[in-house]
């Protein structure tokens, strides 16, 4: 029998770990033996979600078993930041919000990307299309996806249709939008758990940027200056990882979900390019305060890559 | 004002070139700016169709202007089939049917790739989506594409979706399909006034193979002999191509437009290759029957990418 693996990218993060339930949930609707996966802890966000609205997380892997026919990639598209024998196996779809790079198959596939603020969007207008009605628990499910990307739909890369897909979304899962995703967000914040490897794994993603190897990773907040407490064991920790993966440049980035600010911290032999692509000094301490961003794809990503590529 | 160019890939083909009319007359529609254009030369089978519903033919265009503010590709991603400065401007739109390779961008954009046998068949959709009615010339053009990706719904790319489209475009065209689709594929076979050079540059595509450069060109003909009595010629000029481009492998596909066949001619320091991906031997003039293939993206770039990627 047909087995079809249903998974975003490593790291995972609200929108990575929703959309495969989701987009598990809708195939199988349509008669399609799917499951969903993932490839990495679920972080306090998505577990707050999954509790709140009783979903079990989707099962944990290393690599695409043999017994698998083909696999669906949600939330992500490159290769680097997908499962590790992904060049092995056939790609039969993509349901995606971000750039395309890095990214390609032998043969023609179903390839989604829209340019919203986040994958739970584009499948809730998959729902419509296969004239499938949103149970209550895939609605929190998308939901939380929404407002984990659009950081309470006040990121810059939040779109008018993750808005109206938000509003319809907190009506069917009966939940106030704004007091359950401070909730889920601030559960995301809680670093008070975490260790200096933890933070910079637990939502981190590599880059090419022209021949540049880079890793972005990012922490949400209530309070900044906590995080960096821990500076010292930060910097230790990204330092043996840019010397593991020959990375040219490590951000590390920990945004304010409440003033919507990041405070990033550069290291790698490139970091003098954050100066040049935001236009902001290093301190004494390599971080610099970036004021309004909080979108690592929109606001970082774009930035960085145009000057890696000058 | 901002301005939009839609276009397909070099050495445009009727779904290449009636695509890019197809998307900019919706696009038009939607309120955008937008303007088909064209890569290359307009083949004899297109013009057939272009006379056939009074259509003029989009403007022909080197590299993209300095005016433009984004282009939208059809019926291609692959860059090394799109316009010489394509890494230069920005892509807001992808809609196309083939495999997903060399393609990136720096931005989130909409891509939408379906494995149907034609973009046409994307494009009919979206004219729903949009609300919008397909216009008689319209549909002949869709009509059009469908017919010449699919040889009359003959190739092993045609899906239900494509059957399903071209007959209800061919109703609103107010054609018989058969009748119609039979005297466009034969005036896409009239190689009488073609000279070998247009016959290896007329429908050619190039490939990246594992580390290899291939290209492979398409003539449909009635009478395959009719093409081979130029085979020195065609010889000649192809070694031409591979000298002036570094090619490895290139594939000269002669296609039996009514008994469904190709024969091919095999040159380059790679053709070795095509007697293992086929399992058919080269003879003398290095040539092979390929018995039912037509499909270059389904039956031939698919199998020579597996060979060279072993
Ligand atoms: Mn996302
Ligand atoms: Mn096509």
């Amino acid at each position: 029998m047909d087995k079809t693996l249903i998974f975003g990218h490593k790291s995972p993060d609200t929108d990575t770990i929703c959309s495969a339930l989701a987009y598990a949930d809708l195939k199988k609707k349509a008669d399609v033996n799917a499951e969903p996966a993932r490839l990495g802890e679920v972080n306090n966000e998505t577990q707050f979600a999954l509790n709140y609205f009783g979903v079990e997380a989707p099962q944990l892997i290393e690599k695409v078993g043999s017994d698998v026919t083909d696999v669906i990639l949600v939330d992500h598209n490159e290769f680097q930041q997908s499962v590790d024998n992904i060049s092995e196996v056939k790609i039969s779809e993509v349901i995606d919000h971000h750039r395309v790079s890095n990214f390609e198959t032998k043969e023609p596939l179903y390839f989604r990307a829209e340019p919203f603020g986040c994958t739970a969007t584009i499948l809730n207008k998959m729902y419509k299309e296969y004239g499938v009605a949103v149970t209550k628990d895939i609605a929190g499910l998308l939901l939380s996806a929404i407002i984990s990307d659009s950081l309470l739909l006040k990121s810059p890369t939040c779109t008018k249709h993750d808005v109206e897909a938000a509003y319809e979304l907190a009506d069917i899962a009966g939940v106030n939008m704004e007091t359950y995703g401070l909730e889920m967000l601030k559960a995301g914040a809680d670093i008070s758990d975490k260790s200096a490897n933890d933070m910079i794994t637990m939502d981190a993603k590599e880059f090419s940027m022209g021949d540049a190897k880079v890793e972005i990773a990012q922490v949400n907040a209530v309070d900044i200056s906590e995080i960096y407490k821990l500076q010292a064991d930060l910097e230790t920790e990204i330092n043996k990882t840019i010397e593991e993966k020959g990375l040219d440049l490590f951000l590390f980035v920990a945004t304010d979900i409440l003033n919507n600010d990041s405070e990033v911290f550069a290291a790698g032999e490139s970091k003098g390019i954050v100066e040049k692509a935001f236009d902001e000094k290093l301190d004494d301490n390599n971080r610099a305060l970036l004021k309004g961003v909080v979108s690592r794809k929109k606001q970082i990503v774009t930035v960085l890559t145009e000057a890696f590529s000058k």
